[in-house]
């Protein structure tokens, strides 16, 4: 039987927040993307979220519904997000007293007329293992990355197909993992330290490599609060020296023609999508 | 102008492979997320994905609409998935040659009709910085994962959410990445070797945090194919030695009542749903 996982309630304004169930027969991670895409349309409501992944069976999908029919009895009725595929569970589902949205049922005829095919019908293998040879890329992209995080080596660099580069705590890290997970992009990552900036050139490492190599920057005052949780009040942490690293790091990525992105205002998803676009990846 | 990115063909069987376009004028996470859910419908379908991320202005949204038309003219109808937000924006991608699948305004009456509200029509923030605190601990649990990443650190195990224990190459590293990346979770990870074994008992490190901990284990000829990768011909990868540590590692979870799962087949997306429902988190 599944539980439900993530009884998180985010955002702030009425109250009591609705209930929102994310239902599928896989993970539940399409359920959860869509749906949440489509709540952030109303950011003066609050919602209490509930994750039910991998409801395979009649069994499973009559106890879900039992469980949303006993929040609708309490209180408002709850906002069920669905990409079950099978037509069975799918039906059981639609019919708890919850609002149901079928993220899959509503576009499959579309795609089908589009297609000239049938669906299959068999339980979402978006997160599964898939195609074998991307997932395993992925995997690898992931070792690779922890690998060349920080520099902390340069054993591989001619392998890698995207070196970000900036000054500490613009983000280098954690969009190197997002992009080797995600998309299997073998991504190392360098910093930019006061040495670098004397000379303006790259880190002796980096020069064959410049056509590979992404420029991160920040806003100075995101940075200096970001660096003041690691570092409180040191000299690394100062306003001064935050403005005086990105403004040399932006000299340096325009002197050796090196793409940027300010990241002081992005998530790393943003960032990473900017990085694939510009990078043509 | 946004240029396409990740021109890349999945699948196999008939050719020429449609083109799909995955549009927003966000980062395009969720309509390539639920796009390609939809498409995994068609498993002897081949595709050619190309995602467009901020599409902003109406300048750029009608020189999409002309690529993809330019497409349309050259060989079948393309597949068009929209997420965007902007009403403006979605009337001109609509009028593209492709087929339109709108993937965010044939949900948004439905919710506007179950929330009583209006949607704010700002262009979609699910992948933004969104609510500063849970990014922030996002981009913190990567950092923790890192640190503790194959039992290189206890320094903080204490305030581990989760401790992932299994044999070498079970799939520990990206299912901590991936659980700290998307959710948050302060996840360390932690290596079972042979001495552990001989006791079934735990690492000594992690006796105070057995109830945090859970076990990944797998299939003996998929973990020594694995480990065949990165040590061809060793012990460390035959099939024995596999069997072996699967089996030990498999009783040393039973006898600390540690709840497992085999990884064998399942992909961390899997691995990291399924967790995250048993562990509660």
């Amino acid at each position: 039987m599944p539980d439900a996982h993530n009884g998180e309630t985010t955002g702030a304004g009425q109250s009591p927040a609705p209930v929102v169930f994310f239902l599928s027969d896989s993970t539940g991670i399409t359920a959860e993307t869509l749906g949440s895409t489509l709540l952030t349309q109303f950011p003066n409501h609050r919602f209490e979220r509930r994750t039910i992944p991998f409801i395979t069976t009649v069994v499973e999908a009559c106890r879900v519904v039992d469980l949303i029919d006993g929040v609708a009895a309490t209180g408002s009725r709850p906002i069920v997000f669905s990409t079950a595929v099978n037509r069975e569970i799918r039906d059981i589902l639609s019919q708890s007293k919850g609002h149901f949205v079928d993220l899959f049922g509503t576009h499959m005829a579309q795609l089908e007329d589009a297609l000239h095919a049938a669906a299959s019908g068999e339980p979402g293998k978006a997160h599964g293992l898939g195609d074998a040879i991307r997932y395993q890329s992925r995997m690898a992209a992931i070792e690779y990355a922890i690998e060349h995080d920080d520099g902390q080596s340069i054993r591989a660099l001619e392998r890698a197909q995207l070196i970000l580069i900036a000054p500490s705590r613009c983000g280098k890290t954690p969009t190197t993992m997002y992009l080797a997970l995600q998309h299997g992009i073998l991504a190392a990552n360098f910093p930019l330290i006061e040495e670098d900036f004397a000379t303006r050139s790259l880190p002796e490492p980096l020069r064959p490599f410049v056509h590979k190599c992404f420029g991160l920057t920040s806003v100075p005052l995101r940075l200096s609060q970001i660096r003041q949780e690691r570092r409180p009040d040191s000299k690394y942490a100062s306003l001064a020296q935050c403005s005086w690293e990105i403004r040399n790091a932006e000299e340096t990525y325009r002197f050796n023609h090196i793409p940027y992105v300010n990241s002081g205002a992005m998530s790393v998803e943003e960032i990473s999508a900017t990085i694939l676009q510009q990078m043509n990846l």
